[in-house]
C-alpha cells in the first residue's frame, strides 16, 4: 500500500498515520519528495484494506499495491486450470470448446433437434436457458423445472454436457439435479448471495462478465466462488455495455489476453451476446478463437422467426455448422483444436 | 411497432410478414417510400413484443411505439405517488426527506450515537447495512441479524424510519421484521428472483439504480415490483459507471428530471455513493435537489478513520449538521422544505 | 513517479533500472515488501515523465505522483482567478454569469431580437455559432464572416459581451476581430493546434470539456494555452458521452466540485448540450448552480421549429426569463448572485 | 422520416405538423393506433433533416429512416473499395497489408534500421510521427518537417509506402510533398476544418476513429472527405474509451464486421493503440484478422526503453517478425494473405 500526502499536510498529520498504522503491525518506508511525501507500508496488505485510509488528514491518495484477489491469481497458480465437465470434455487444454444451443429451452422437440445438429457440427455442451433473466415482467421467463427435465434427457440421449443459468440461490440445489454446469449470468456477477452458494457445491460454474464489470471485480466474483471451496470456474467475455449501438454489447476482445495472463482460469467468448446480431457472431467467434480463448458460447435456433428469446442474434443450425468449419481452420492457425 | 424493410427487400417477404404478423392479430400500415418500406404495426403490442420480428428476412430494423413499461409509467397515473415510510414520514410530497447514517452497523453505541446526531440535523430515516455487497471476499460482510436488531432498537429510540439493503431473496422475511423500508443496492438492480419476492411483500422498496442501468431498465425493474403488486416503490440514483475515474462514480444529475417526466414514483438521490469522496457530496446533494429530487440518501459516520467500509464518502456529523443548513435554503428556492 | 516491480523481477533488472534512472539525475528510495519492491522516485518529474519506465523489464507499473498540469493548477495558484470578459463582465467572482442565444446566429433580425430578450432576463454574453462544427457534411455549417459581423453588430448594439465557436487555426484572427471570447467546442478539446494557436492571443477562452475527456486531459488542454501565456481560460462542463440514451449527453455534475478543488479557472455549465432537450435545461442549470459553478451557457432560440441546428434543446426567450427567476433564488441559497 | 406523436397530442397539433411538412415538398402517412399515432413522411430526406420536427408541439420522438452517409455507404457501391497506396500496394483486397514502425520519428538512424527490419517481416508501409498530439504541452512534440524528411528519405532507401499524422490544416501541403498517405488521428476525427481540406487532396487517408465516436460518426466523418472528391479512405478502429482500465483502450472487434456490412471503405486495425501494451498486441491482432480486417497498424521500436512516446506499447522487431509469421496463418485460415 502507498499512501501519498498532501503538499500541505503536517508532520503531525504523518505521524498520526504512522503511529495509526504501526498499531495494525505495519511498517511505514517514508520518501520525501520536494513536492510530495511517499510512504510505502509494508505488512499484511489484508489488514490495511480494511483501514480506510484516504480518510486519515492530510492524506492525498491511497494506492494499493498487490491485486485484491488471490486463488485465481496466475501467481498462486502458474499452469492454466483444466477443468472436466463430463467424461471426456474438458476445458483450460489444447481443445477449444464449444457450447450450443437456444437461448431458452421451449420443447424437448426441438431442444433434441437442435442438440442432434450442434453435436454433429462439434459442440460438446448443451445450453439452453430455463430460468431466464429478463428486462420486462412481461416476456418470457422460462419453463422453470421443465426445462431442466429436457435440458437432462436430451443430454443423456446425445451425450452433450449441460448448462444453464441460475439466477437465484433457492435453485441451486434444484438445477444441480440435472444440469453438469452451472450458468452465472452478467446480470448476476455481483450476487454474491449467489456466488457464495455456488461456491459451496462441487460443479463447474461459468461466470459471466456484467455489463460494467471491470476485468478485476470478474476476478474478484470468482475469488469468492473459490474462497468457497470451488475452484472449478470457468470465466466468459459477453461484450460490455459501452455508447456505441450500433451492436448490443461491444464485445472486449482485448479482455482474452488480459485475463489469461491474470489467471489460471479458462477464459470463454459469448460472441452472440457480445453482437446481438447473427451476421456478426461468425466474426466474433473467429477474433475469439485468434486471440487464445479456451471455448465459445454460440446461440442456434431451429426456427428463429418462432424463438421464445434473442431470436436476433440465434445462428441457424447450418450456418452454425459451416461456422464451425471455419472455425476449425483459425484454432489451427493458433495451434489449438476444436 | 414500426418495421423498416431493406432497400433490396422483395414483395414476397413484406407479404410473408404481414401475412405472419396478422395471423397474430396485427394490422399493418404500409407506406412505399423512395427508397425504404415502412410498416406501422397496430394492434396488443405485448403480442409483438414477443416475436422477433428483427429476424425475418428483409427486415433492417424494428423500432418499438411504446414504453416497455406500464404501471410505474405517468400515462398510468398522472400524479405523482406519495409514499409512506412510517407514521409522519413520507417520500413524494412537498417535503424533501434525508435518509442518513453510517454504511454498515458496526455495533450499537455507534449507532445509536449517530443517529440522534443525524435527527437532530433533520433526518427522518436511519440507512445502515448489515447485509453488505462486497466486492471482495475477504471485506467485512456486515453483522446480519444482529445489524438488524441494533437497527431496530436505534429506530425505536429514535422514532427515525430505517432502511437497510436486502441482497438475498431467502432474506426478505428476516429483514421485514426489523425495518420500515427494504434497500435493493446498485448491483441487484436486476435481480430478477429478488424483485419478485420484494414485489410479494407490502413494504416500501427504494431500488437503486445499477451502475450500468439505462434509465428505461430502472423503470423495467420497478415493473418488476410493481406488476406483483407493490407500489411502494422509490427510485434513487447513486451514479453510473463512465469512464472519468476523479470521483468513484459519475452522478447522472440529468436522470432526476427524466424520471419525474416517465413516471409517479418519487426519485431520489444518494451523493454518497455518487462521488465517493466526502468533500464532494455536498455540491452533489444540492445538486439533487435543486435538479428536483424527493429525497437524499447520505452517509454519516462518527468516526470514518475506523469505518468498516466507505469511510472515504462518509460526512462527520457536524458536517452533515452543516450541509442539511445549505440544503434546507436550496430547497426554498425550488419551494420545498426539508 | 512510484514503481513496483513484478514478484519475479530479479535484483540486476532493479540495479539496472536505478542505473538508468540516476544517469538522469533521479534518486531512488527502495522498499523491500514480502510480496512486491516499490521505488520512490525523488526529482524532477519532468525528466522522469518522458522516460517510458514501464517498459524496463521487472516493471509491474508505474504511479504518478505528481499531477501533469501545473499552471492551472491550484497549487500554482490558490486563489480562484477573475476573468474579465468585458467592461462590467467578468466571471469567476461572486456573481454567476450567463451567457445565452442561437445556436447558430442565423440573421441579424432574429438574433438582435433573441439578444436584446436574453439581456433583459439578465444575460451578459451573447452567444451564436458562425462556423458551426456538424456530424454531417450536408447539415448547415454555418454563416462564417457575415455571422460574425452580426454577432458583433448585435454586441454592439445591446452592450453585451460576445463569444463564439473558433474550429480552425487559421481563423482565429479573423474572428478575434469580431467577438469578446473564443469558445473551443467539446469535439476540439484535443486539437492541439488549435489551442497553441489560441494560447498565443490574450482574449478569453472558454474550453468545452470533449465527449470522452476526463477532467485530467481538460485541465491538460487548458494547460496547453496557459503554457503559451494567456491565462484567461474558463472552463465548460457540457456533458459526456455514456450508455444512456435517454439524454443526448450525461451532465458530470460531480466535475463542478473537483475542478473547483484542483484549478483556479472558472467553471461554467452547459445544460442546453448536457441535457439535449429543452425540457430539461431548467434542472440541469438549477444544479449546476448549486453545486457551484460560475457561469451557464444556454441557448435560445425566438422560433425553434424554424431553428437551423438544435431547436430542440434551446428554450422560448420567455421560458429563458422565468428560468432567470428560478435561478437567482437558487444562486442566493447558495450565496452567489445572478 | 417517422415521427411518433405524444398520447395527448391534439389533432390541431398533428395538422400543424403535416401542412408545415407537406410546404418542404413531403408527404405524410399517418398510422393511427390504439395508444399513439404514428406519421411517415416519404420525400426528399435532406429537406427533413434540417427541419427539427422533435420540437413541434405534440411530438414524442422523431425516427431517421435512412442512414444519414451516403457515398460512403454499401448502397452506394457494393463492392469493395481497392485504394492504391503506392506502386504495387493497394488496401482493400485479398492481401492483408500491414503498416509498422515507430510511433514518432525519432532520427534517421533509427528510422532506417527499424524500416529495413519491418520491410523484411512483410510490412509494406511505414509509419512514424512528425506532429505528435500529446495529452501534455510538456511532452516531445515530434520533429516537423525535419521527421517529414527522415520518412520521405527512408521511404525512398526501402521502396516503403509511408504514413504520417496531420493535425492542421496548415500543414496539409506541407506533409503531402514528403509521405504517400495522411493519417487522421483518434482526437481529429471530427475536426471538419482538417476533414475538409483532407477531402480536397487525392491522397489517400486514413480515418482514426475518436476514442468516443461511434461506427455512426466514423462514417459520417469519412463522408466530409468523399462529398469532397478524395473517396481514397480508409476507416480504422484503434480502440474507443470505456470503463475497463486494465488496457489503454478497449478495440471494438465488433467493429470491423459492422463497417465491412455499412461501407465499401477498407477497415484496418490498431492493435497498439486498441490495448496499449506491447503483450497484448498480438492476440489484438491475431483477432483483427480473423474478424476480417483489411490491414493492421503495428508499433514497432529498437529500444522501446528510449523511445520517446509509446514505449509501452511498442513490439520490438523481433516480436514484429515473429507475430508476422503468425499472423500468416490466420490470414490464410480466413482464404486471405499477409
Amino acid at each position: 500500500m502507498i499512501v501519498i500526502l498532501r503538499p500541505d499536510a503536517s508532520e503531525e498529520q504523518l505521524q498520526h498515520l504512522i503511529k495509526k498504522t504501526e498499531a495494525l503491525g505495519l511498517k511505514a518506508h517514508v520518501s520525501r519528495g520536494v513536492e510530495r511525501t511517499i510512504i510505502g507500508f509494508i505488512g499484511p496488505e489484508d489488514v490495511l484494506r480494511v483501514t480506510p485510509l484516504e480518510v486519515f488528514p492530510g492524506v492525498e491518495s491511497v494506492i494499493p499495491v498487490l491485486a485484491p484477489y488471490k486463488l485465481v491469481s496466475r501467481e498462486f497458480k502458474k499452469e492454466g486450470s483444466v477443468i472436466k465437465l463430463k467424461e471426456n470434455v474438458s476445458i483450460g487444454g489444447q481443445q477449444i470448446i464449444v457450447m450450443a444451443g437456444p437461448c431458452s429451452v421451449e420443447n424437448h422437440t426441438s431442444l433434441s433437434a437442435v442438440a442432434k445438429q450442434v453435436k454433429k457440427a462439434g459442440a460438446t455442451v448443451l445450453r439452453g436457458g430455463a430460468f431466464k433473466p429478463r428486462t420486462s415482467p412481461y416476456d418470457f421467463q422460462g419453463l422453470g423445472e421443465e426445462g431442466l427435465k429436457y435440458l437432462k434427457d436430451v443430454g443423456d440421449e446425445t451425450g452433450l454436457a449441460t448448462i444453464t443459468e441460475v439466477m437465484d440461490p433457492r435453485n441451486v440445489e434444484l438445477i444441480g439435479k440435472y444440469v453438469d454446469i452451472y450458468q452465472i449470468g452478467a446480470r448476476n456477477m455481483q450476487n454474491f448471495s449467489l456466488l457464495k452458494e455456488l461456491g459451496m457445491t462441487n460443479k463447474p460454474i461459468m461466470l459471466k462478465r456484467g455489463l460494467s464489470g471491470t476485468i478485476k471485480e470478474l476476478l474478484m466474483s470468482a475469488e469468492y466462488i473459490l474462497s468457497k471451496g470451488n475452484f472449478n470456474v470457468i470465466l466468459c467475455e459477453r461484450g460490455i455495455r459501452t455508447f456505441e449501438t450500433a451492436t448490443r454489447n461491444t464485445l472486449d476482445i482485448n479482455a482474452v489476453a488480459v485475463v489469461k495472463q491474470l489467471t489460471h482460469l479458462p477464459m470463454m467468448i459469448d460472441p452472440s451476446h457480445g453482437t446481438g446480431y447473427w451476421n456478426f457472431v461468425g466474426a466474433a467467434a473467429k477474433a475469439g478463437v485468434a486471440a487464445g480463448c479456451d471455448g465459445l458460447m454460440i446461440e442456434v435456433h431451429g426456427n428463429p422467426e418462432q424463438a421464445l428469446s434473442d431470436g436476433a442474434q440465434s445462428l441457424l443450425p447450418e450456418k452454425f455448422e459451416s461456422l464451425m468449419s471455419e472455425l476449425r481452420l483459425v484454432a489451427q492457425a493458433v495451434s489449438r483444436q476444436i
